[in-house]
């Protein structure tokens, strides 16, 4: 099947499509450049969440539970599962049964999980691609899961509209959070399994931490604190109400535009910085780079100016 | 002082001359290419020893027993200790007086500490420059002390000639070692402080998972694993014998011009690669990026075909 024909399928609905042009992008297909300009007007109008925390927060339950809040109000909703520790292939079809059964059965609904190959920094920037994909496919909300341990992970979770940020109690987790570097990006915080013992606490430390209690600019955006137990959809209803809150101030503001505008412009200069990294790699490939190598060792030659002499043979390349 | 001056001043062995020859290629400075290429013939002359491993097994004072060792033997010893936590700046002088007090009044001991300041990654960088500078100070045997949990260190102790991982007992070290990443790069495995309990336990896990039990194709270099107690200076000479062994091994089978032609491409390629980013935060600076950035969030345009632009607009500046 062509790549138009897939588009065109995708937007009418078809899962199989859908799983097609993931699989695409995420793997780097010599189709890729094809599949991305058919995308591009496409694309634009799902929200997208970003949900992360550390292992055992509830994660997956959370997503799943938002999922029904949103099918509930006639969303069509797209997930994409970025685990690394994920036993799922990325090459899994469309319809991750195992981790949330429910809505396997609901054509309102895109599951997608994609596990770690090789490099996780090569992870990070076929998410986005992926994201595109959902929101060509008409999916008004995008849920983007991720462990949030590493530092690719707090990227992609940055790359979305809305972050959230998951804590349970008793985990020592707001300290492992803040390890982690993703306390920084939560534009709203939920402590689940607030049914145990030390909720409470966890959502003063999380309070605290953040300086939640000091005076803010009117207007600013103030991080909500919401307590669910996800397994029992308590409180769920509360986090969208968040989520729909933070995206109207976000429109009103003219945040949300912006933010997409810093997130195209990053990830060019990702792809752009790692095509010319390919390209020197190349070049190595015919020797040029280790002939230079020779004249530095011999003491011909400083490394500065082997790097000039480099990029000077690029040029016919570009 | 111009570039030339502080150069042959070096190469009296003027300290001073040495000192500010590092800030310079350290701070990347504006003389730094000029530095680089009046170093570039006088450089090659310097066997590199790296020395890494946990906090507390005792690196300082293994390099200042191994200086003391190689001072014996006439030699003019250099000594580059990188340490991200190490509370000396980068700026200090040359003539570490509190890590290796016994040698600052040596004329023939240049001591350097690197401490991070800012990017780390940088720092890796960083240090080959200022190897070179020690190596066109004449300097004939130069150690490189990091403390190797980091991937940027373990990237630092790949830059020597030798390799030296040091262990101490009772710590886990092994474990600690293997989750670091510096295992596969020791070419001299040291168990310091051989006088406490554990040293031989250490010294057997380290065998193991080295799987130096094994046997090897003649000729192969079989890491030798040498116990010290370096502040008594107890099996510091055999681990100077078992560093001179491994260089006239490199030297023989051709490693030792192998690794260095290798170490030079992949300085060179760094340094293109951090250039070519450099120059595109420029063109983002006049809103090219920004401009295609728009067009991207519009749905104008497709990040891989925006990168495309970006890549061809750097033409006119190579």
């Amino acid at each position: 099947m062509d790549v138009q024909g897939l588009v065109a399928q995708a937007r009418e609905g078809r899962p199989r499509a859908v799983a097609r042009l993931i699989s695409l992008v995420e793997g780097a297909s010599p189709q890729l450049r094809e599949v991305m300009a058919a995308l591009a007007p496409l694309t634009g109008g799902a929200y997208v969440v970003g949900l992360t925390g550390s292992p055992g927060v509830g994660k997956s339950t959370s997503t799943s539970a938002l999922v029904t809040a949103y099918r509930k109000r006639g969303k069509r909703v797209g997930v994409l599962a970025v685990d690394p520790s994920s036993p799922f292939s990325g090459g899994a079809l469309l319809g991750d049964r195992v981790r949330m059964s429910e809505h396997a059965s609901d054509p309102g609904v895109y599951i997608r999980s994609m596990a770690t190959r090789g490099h996780l920094g090569g992870l990070a920037w076929a998410a986005p691609q992926a994201i595109r994909v959902l929101d060509a496919a008409d999916c008004e909300v995008i849920f983007v899961e991720t462990v949030g341990v590493g530092q690719s992970e707090v990227e992609i979770a940055a790359q979305a509209d809305t972050s959230v940020v998951l804590l349970a109690p008793g985990m020592g987790d707001g300290i492992q959070a803040a390890k982690a570097g993703i306390l920084e990006i939560g534009d709203v915080y939920v402590v689940n399994k607030a049914d145990r013992e030390g909720a409470d606490a966890t959502a003063r430390e999380l309070n605290h931490m953040l300086g939640l209690g000091a005076p803010r600019a009117p207007g600013d955006w103030r991080p909500p604190i919401v307590k669910t137990v996800a397994a029992r959809a308590e409180g769920v209803e509360e986090v969208v109400e968040a989520l729909e809150k933070h995206r109207a101030w976000m429109e009103e503001r003219g945040v949300l535009a912006e933010r997409r505008l810093r997130r195209a412009a990053l990830e060019v200069e990702h792809i752009a910085v790692t095509a010319l990294r390919e390209r020197i790699g190349d070049l190595s490939g015919d020797q040029h780079l280790d002939a230079l190598a020779e004249r530095i060792v011999a003491g011909a030659l400083d490394p500065y100016a082997a790097a000039d002499e480099l990029i000077a043979g690029l040029t016919n390349r570009l």
